[in-house]
C-alpha cells in the first residue's frame, strides 16, 4: 500500500532552518514597513478567472493554474485560479473595498503566488511576493519612502546595494524626440547592452530593430550620457526640450533627487538611463535594486503606475509600489554567509535525564524556566545519555542540563556548555542567570 | 471594460485591522510552541493528487480542489490538488525527509487549507490550520506539553477554558467489554447526548443503534459516572478488568493526570468518557478544547496517532498533535472584547503640513524618528488641514504632529493628542520622549 511521497515539481518544503531563515527575511522586511504606517493585508489563493485573465499578456494567461470545481454542481461554479502575482488581487482588493478604505492607502502583503512555469533553477511554481504600495496620491514622497524602505532593509540586513532608478516619461520622451514613439521598449533593450557590447554593437542592433541612421544618431548623446545625475538631467534637459512628456519624466526626477539629499539617504543610487522593467502599467519613476557583492540580478524592483484599478472600474488613481524577492534575497545572504548565527535553534536548554524520577524533576525545572520566558525541552525518556546528547547536537541547543540522582538530592543540574564542553552543576537560580 | 470585481465564495480578503488581530493569535501561539522547542516548518500549496486522495474518506475526496494543468505539456503532467489539511501532508513531510529529522521531532505549521465544502457562516473554502505535533516518541510528555501549551495560549489570549480529555484504548475497551467492539462510535455518538437528552433517550438511541439489551445494561456503570477523575478511573478499571486495551487506556490516562499534577497545570481538565472525535487515526489520548464564556464549538483539538505515517512506508511512529482553530479564536476574542486596542494602529504620529517647506521638515523630523524604530508617517502633501486630521482619525493614530512656519521658525512642532484633543508645542526630544 505505500506509496513513494513526493510533492509537484517547481514546489518546495521548508524544513526548520530555512522556515527560520525566511522568517528573519520577512519579520526585517515587515519591520521596516511598520515604522512607514505600512499596514499587512491577504487577499484569498484563489481568484476568480475573469480577474486574473488578459491581466498578464498572452504569455502568462497560459501559466495560470486553473482550479476544477469539485462536487455536483462543478460545471455551474465559475472558475477560478491560483493568484499569479500580488499586484492584480491588490488593484481589485482597491476597487472591491474603496469604501472602507483611507486614502492614500499603505498597504504590504506577504503570500505565495503559483505560475505553471517549466521549473529550472531559481524559478519556481510557487514562490512568495513581498508587495508594498502606496496608492491614491501622485506625491512623489511615495517614491522617497521607498528608497528609504530599500535603504533600511539592506541596512538591516547586511546587503551592500546598489539602486538604479530611471523615469517611464524620460523613456517615453527618447523615443518621441528621435520620431520612434513606438519604439521604446526596442530602444531600452538595444541601450541596456551598452557595457556589455560597446557602442558599435548597441547602434548595429538599433538599426536591426527598426530605427534609422538619423534616429540613431539622435540617440548618441544619450549613450554618452556620463558624470554626475545633475550633468546628466541637465543633457537630458536638452535633448528632451520638444517633449512635454519627457520634461515632466525629468522634472519627477529633480524633486526625487532634491528629497534623497533633503533627508540625507546614504544608499548607492543611480540614474539609469537603460532601466526599463518589462511591466507595462509603470507610467512614472521604475527602480530595480541590485546587490553588489554577489551576481545575482535584480532583489527589488517596482515603479510608479497611474491607472492599475482601471481594469476594475476605478480610473485615474495613482500609486508606487516595489516587490522584495524573498527567494532571491535567501541566496544573496546564504551566499555572503550574512544570516544570523542564533536562527539555528530556538530553544536555550535541553534537559537529559537519568531515569523517570529525573524527568518529573526536569519538567518543573522546564515549568520554571519557560514561566521566565526562556525555551527549554524536556528529551521525552530516560534514553541513553548519548542519545539524548545527539538530540542537542542536532538541533544546535547549546546548553545540556543532566540530572541524576546526585543533581535531584543537592537540587542542582549539571550544565553543560555544548559549544565549550564545559561542565559545571548549578542551582535553578544560576542556570536562570546564565540563560 | 470594467468588471465588477468580486472572490470566489467561501473566500475572503483580509484588512488591516483583521491582519493585526490574526497575526497578534499566530503570535501569541507561536511563542508557545517555541518556548516547547517546536520549530516551524511549510509545505507547498499543492499537492500530488495520490498524496491526498483516500486519506479523508469518501466524503473528502469529492471535496479536493483540483489543479488543471495549463501549457502544452498538461495531458501528460501528473495531477495535483489543493492542502485539504496539514496533517497528511506532514506526514508525507515526515517520510519523505526522514534522513534529515531529528526525532523526537517537534514542529509546527501555520497555512491555509483548502476544501470545496458548501460554504456558510463560520465555514469557509479557505481558512487557516495552525498545527503542532511531536512524532517519534510514545512518551506521554508529549500530551503533558500539549496540555501545558494550551493552558499558556490561552492564559495570554485571556480565554477561560475548559479541556476534555478521553482515550480511544478506553472507547475500544468499552466496545469491547460490552461485546460491541465494531460499535465504538455508535456508543459515543449516543453517549454524548447524556446532558441533552437524558439516560432514558440515550438507551433508546443505542437499541436503536443495534446494541441489545444487555450490551445497554452493561453500559449503565458508564453513563453514571461521576465524581473526581480517580473516582471516574477507579470505576473504569472494574469495568475494563477483562479488556487489556481498556485498561491500557486507563493506565495511560492515570500517568497523564499524574504528570499534570506533578507540573501544576491549572487548566480546567475534566475526563470526558463522551468524547470520540470523527478521525480514525487517533490512537490514544484525544482532547477538546471549549471557551467557557462562548457558544462556539470546539476551539482546539487532537489527539494521539500511532500510525499516521504507515501510509507513506513508514510504519509504527507515535505521535500526538493538536489543532488550534484560528478563524473560532478569532470569533471567541471578538465576542468578549479580548483584542488588545494597540493593534489598531501601529503608526504612533502622523505630520501634518501647511506647504512644501514645511513638508520637507516634517521628512527630516520622520527621519529622526524613526532612526529611534518610532512608528511614523507624514502625509505626502500639504492637503486642507481636515483632510489631513481626516486621515489620523480614520488610521487611528494617536498623535498628530502640525508643522506650520511658526513651529520651523522655533525648530518645534505642534503635537495633537487626538484622544484628548489637547496640544502643545514640543522640540524634537520632547517628542521622542513622549513616543
Amino acid at each position: 500500500m505505500a506509496q513513494k511521497p513526493s510533492i509537484p515539481k517547481g514546489t518546495r518544503d521548508f524544513g526548520q532552518v530555512e522556515m527560520a531563515r525566511r522568517n528573519y527575511i520577512f519579520n526585517t522586511i515587515k519591520g521596516v514597513f511598520a515604522l512607514y504606517g505600512f499596514q499587512q493585508i491577504e487577499t484569498p489563493a484563489m481568484e476568480n478567472i475573469g480577474t486574473l485573465m488578459g491581466k498578464y499578456g498572452e504569455e502568462g494567461d497560459k501559466l495560470l493554474f486553473r482550479i476544477q470545481n469539485s462536487g455536483e454542481k462543478a460545471a455551474a461554479a465559475p472558475e477560478k485560479g491560483l493568484r499569479y502575482d500580488l499586484t492584480v488581487p491588490f488593484a481589485r482588493y482597491v476597487v472591491q473595498h474603496r469604501e472602507e478604505i483611507t486614502f492614500p492607502y499603505k498597504r504590504y502583503q506577504i503570500q505565495p503566488v503559483w505560475r505553471a512555469d517549466r521549473p529550472q533553477k531559481g524559478r519556481y511554481r510557487e514562490f512568495y511576493q513581498c508587495d508594498v504600495d502606496v496608492i491614491g496620491s501622485d506625491s512623489l514622497i511615495g517614491e522617497l519612502e521607498l528608497i528609504q524602505i530599500v535603504e533600511e532593509v539592506y541596512r538591516r540586513l547586511g546587503i551592500r546595494v546598489c539602486l538604479h532608478i530611471n523615469n517611464r516619461k524620460i523613456l517615453a520622451g527618447i523615443a518621441e524626440v528621435i520620431g520612434a514613439p513606438d519604439k521604446m521598449i526596442d530602444i531600452t533593450v538595444a541601450i541596456d547592452k551598452l557595457d556589455k557590447i560597446g557602442v558599435e554593437a548597441v547602434n548595429a542592433e538599433l538599426i536591426e530593430r527598426g530605427l534609422n541612421n538619423d534616429q540613431v544618431a539622435a540617440l548618441q548623446p544619450i549613450l554618452n550620457l556620463s558624470g554626475t545625475t545633475a550633468d546628466k538631467l541637465m543633457v537630458l534637459k536638452t535633448i528632451l526640450a520638444n517633449s512635454e512628456t519627457g520634461l515632466k519624466g525629468v522634472a519627477e526626477m529633480e524633486e526625487v533627487f532634491a528629497l534623497i539629499e533633503a533627508t540625507g539617504v546614504q544608499l548607492n543610487i543611480e540614474l539609469d538611463l537603460c532601466l526599463a522593467r518589462g511591466l507595462n502599467y509603470y507610467t512614472g519613476a521604475i527602480f530595480e535594486v541590485k546587490a553588489l557583492d554577489a551576481q545575482i540580478g535584480s532583489i527589488t524592483g517596482g515603479g510608479r503606475y497611474d491607472n492599475l484599478t482601471g481594469i476594475f472600474g476605478l480610473p485615474g488613481v495613482s500609486g508606487v509600489g516595489i516587490s522584495f524577492g524573498a527567494d532571491r534575497i535567501y541566496d544573496v545572504l546564504t551566499e555572503l554567509d550574512l544570516f544570523p548565527q542564533a536562527l539555528q535553534s530556538t530553544t536555550q536548554l535541553l534537559f537529559a535525564t537519568f531515569g523517570e524520577a529525573e524527568l518529573r524533576y526536569a519538567l518543573s525545572w522546564a515549568k520554571e524556566l519557560r514561566a521566565r520566558n526562556i525555551a527549554v525541552e524536556v528529551y521525552p525518556e530516560p534514553a541513553k545519555m548519548k542519545k539524548q546528547m545527539g538530540y542537542a547536537d542536532e538541533k544546535a541547543i547549546p546548553y545540556v542540563a543532566i540530572v541524576g540522582s546526585n543533581e535531584m538530592e543537592t537540587h542542582t543540574v549539571m550544565l553543560k556548555n555544548m559549544t565549550t564542553g564545559e561542565q559545571k552543576q548549578v542551582t535553578l537560580d544560576e542556570l536562570c542567570t546564565i540563560l
